[in-house]
């Protein structure tokens, strides 16, 4: 019998960190903090958890396909946020799904919706639950008289290959693992391993805008997709599988970024890469993390697009485990199908050293030991988030995107923001780490890591007020509030300063076109009616 | 005093082909079609033509910028379709706009598109005027009481410059030229050069999603746009200057391809490169076509990005005088502001040699003579078609992108179409030719052209006959209608075939927040009211 998908954390039940391999992470957070130990609240039982009946049964053509058992209910109602994950420990799972449905082909999803839209119920589409933003809970406002979460995961096969285009036809609920398993016999990989890989979904990807492997050229699944496929409650959309076109605007940009607000991505035609054989790594060491930045910048602009251009600041470097942080840390990558990487990686390192860069080891591989510690830690980054809330330690991430010429001050500003915010919220100072997740000849894309002290029952409060502050100093500082965890619900506020009035419009007419009784997603992207 | 702008052709007044310079190639022609010569029909003059008086006159705050001068508006009333030169030769200027508008400032442009929706008027975007799908001719049916030509030519100037991150922010209304230019002396360039490139402005590449010099990855205009501004009837549109996001559907990517239906892009911040030092290119000549397009595969699939991959078939290298046409060609370049071509180009070159491709000439810089020759034909042929038409010579273009698994099967029945229908229309065989101009990992974007000898009084006929074939063939090929020339009026069509019903929907939506009184290009992208 196959483990079951936890409800109060990541992944399967049985899968994760133990007390015991906490310990030492305990230790370090001990140290830092001034602190003797940790008490770890215990994860909740299925018993310990109240929800209320379902408030609807669905008709008898859909029963098989929907469940109100009551654990389905619990992995169906939060993603994985850190607000979510508190509630998790409060045991307070109000806004549970009243249903659970998980249908087999498109007909089945088109019939959810026009039974939702029948019977008044939001349809709250639901990938691998992995948002950190609040995307897939089911908080729709009093609006609905019910809410039935779709989750995707029955339709997750590869239907078709096209070798000689490197593509391949795609079901939107296969999750990241058994869609690279479908790929290899062909040689072929989506190379595409967002930190969720293990517990995402190829839909769940296209409709959030997610960003994965690669540093450069293909950040987004946006320029990996080459046709989409969605169910909307007015009908069926489909377009054109095409290498590139300018017929009109691209309606796949429609869907990509739709969060679940126009319909449900079902299938899509994705770009593909041969499995890559040739690769070139380095870890290339920095005294000062803005000369990294230069070093980064003249890369981005050579024409190169390596793998991986993934600086770490000396922080980052200090808490991810891949250094002591003694220096900020640029990890350098090349890899290809086709070709050898040395023209590529000697001039990458020419451009490191013209910026001080320094090798301290040569590497081959995936660029050195500090490089292959610090993945290892990103790999298993999804299972810390439970452990850590449960001792009342916050770590905790946000993400932006900036031009290079603002990117010294929104540094300052953004990090100085989450400093002072994480001492007033915690009352003694925190630690801030940046990384560069993704980088493109016009700025990168920065990635915060914050960590603090916090306090049971203050938990969300302090975390709000330090995601509020950096929130706030992005978008005053002409940020994204989002490179690639999408908007959902947590991120609302900031989306709507950051949104043209025009373009909400735009999209609201979309939305009454696509979606007349306003049942997906509700309150994500738009308000909820 | 500046030269007007021709009414009859493209360009300039005293630009383009003398009727001597014509003559070998009417030699050319005549010998293939077996005639003795052509006789050419005179252009017009203005005083030949005759247009209905206007049927508006500006309030008095837009009087300065707005003139009923009949050069004007006959400037105004075409772009450079074959129909629409055809028209020109008929005298036929029914349809000109009653207005021409050239706005100082945005709010010129709010102005007068609030007065066009008061005064229920079509407002009709005006760029360079180089459309070649009736993007720009004021056929807005019965509905609107007049129609106002909106030229953004005013608007012309670089009016911020990053450095740092290599972008600036960039009128809407200024032409190719004038845009390199004032990028030059910062050591950038927008690199994006479009047969139009001269007569054709950056609103226009934005709107109508366009396509320029690079062969590879910096294809479209989509990928070089960091940021759009544009005036809507509903109010002004901007949205944040990101290298990337994650926030949503991408707002530029609705204005993208939104062809003046939308609203009127007033400036944008667009992603610029520095000035390439470094350059390799060579002429590859291949004794058979497809051998041709299996080495630009392997080329577009080996991650190399060349900025040319420009395969041209035996055809198209005979009547574009790059060569007799005894072999297909090659045009591969590789450019780099950063570092030398050697690696880059010589795994290129393999790629070449393992499909049988041969070099004849070795020859460094444009990538050969054959290449140069090319080049030269090429940015000339804005002039041609003026020429050919009133010689009754229909020599056309049509462009498309398919996917590589079925790039053999389209291009026999596209190509097929092509020859059948010229020869149903001319009552002889013509010619049809075929070439890259832009290649993907996953298909190419093949640009054919067709040459018949057609007959005074029946050329547009003729044409449709071949255009509506062709076009046929495409959309049941499952290629899109169009790659960058635009959909316009002429491929309403086929474009409503390409497009669900269901973006169609969501394209109405949008469009009824943003243009609730229908005035923005009535008739493109959707029908008019």
């Amino acid at each position: 019998m196959m483990a079951r998908r936890k409800f109060w954390g990541w992944g399967k039940v049985g899968e994760g960190f133990t007390d015991e391999e906490m310990k030492p992470f305990e230790a370090d957070y001990a140290a830092v903090f001034g602190v003797d130990g940790f008490k770890a609240r215990p994860f909740p039982t299925v018993d310990e958890i109240e929800i209320a009946p379902p408030r609807l049964a669905p008709p008898a053509s859909l029963a098989p396909v929907c469940t109100d058992d009551k654990w389905e209910r619990l992995v169906h109602t939060f993603g994985r946020s850190f607000h979510e994950q508190v509630r998790v420990m409060d045991r307070d799972f109000a806004g549970a799904p009243d249903l659970v449905a998980r249908p087999r082909d498109e007909g089945d999803v088109a019939a959810l919706l026009d039974w939702c839209a029948e019977a008044g119920a939001a349809a709250i589409p639901f990938g691998g639950g992995s948002s950190v933003v609040g995307g897939v809970h089911p908080d729709v406002g009093g609006g609905f008289k019910a809410a039935v979460s779709i989750d995707m995961g029955a339709m997750d096969q590869v239907l078709e290959i096209d070798r000689a285009s490197r593509a391949a036809r795609i079901q939107a609920g296969v999750y990241g693992p058994h869609l690279e398993d479908q790929l290899r016999p062909h040689g072929l990989t989506l190379r595409y391993y967002p930190q969720s890989f293990e517990y995402s979904t190829l839909g769940g990807w296209i409709a959030t805008r997610g960003a994965g492997h690669y540093a450069t050229m293909l950040t987004h699944i946006d320029d990996m997709t080459e046709s989409v496929r969605a169910v909307t409650p007015a009908g069926v959309h489909d377009s054109f599988r095409l290498p590139g076109s300018g017929a009109g605007p691209s309606p796949d940009r429609l869907f990509l970024g739709s969060e679940g607000a126009l319909g449900i991505i079902t299938e899509a035609w994705m770009r593909l890469q041969d499995r890559p054989g040739f690769r070139a790594g380095h870890a290339v060491e920095f005294a000062r993390f803005m000369d990294g930045v230069e070093a980064v910048r003249a890369i981005a602009q050579a024409g190169l697009y390596p793998a991986n251009l993934r600086l770490l600041d000396h922080n980052e470097v200090r808490w991810s485990g891949a250094g002591d942080g003694s220096a900020a840390v640029l990890v350098l990558g090349f890899e290809s199908a086709d070709h050898a990487l040395d023209a590529w990686m000697a001039r990458a390192l020419e451009c490191c050293r013209d910026h001080g860069g320094r090798l301290p080891e040569q590497a081959g591989g995936g660029g050195g030991s500090a490089a292959a510690r610090w993945r290892d830690a990103f790999i298993r980054g999804g299972h810390m988030r439970e452990m850590l809330t449960a001792r009342a330690i916050i770590r905790e991430t946000f993400e932006t995107a900036i031009t290079w010429d603002r990117f010294d001050d929104f540094h300052r500003e953004v990090a100085g923001a989450a400093e002072r915010a994480l001492e007033e919220a915690t009352g003694r100072p925190g630690i801030v780490a940046c990384r560069f997740t993704h980088v493109y000849p016009d700025g990168p894309a920065p990635y915060f890591t914050f960590i603090g002290l916090g306090e049971q029952g203050r938990l969300s409060a302090q975390y709000d007020l330090v995601k509020n502050a950096v929130s706030d100093a992005i978008i005053e500082a002409g940020g994204t509030i989002t490179h690639h965890h999408a908007v959902g619900r947590d991120h609302m506020p900031w989306y709507e300063r950051q949104r043209s009035e025009i373009f909400a419009a735009a999209l609201r007419g979309a939305k009454a076109a696509l979606d007349p009784a306003g049942i997906m997603n509700p309150g994500v992207l738009l308000p909820a009616r």
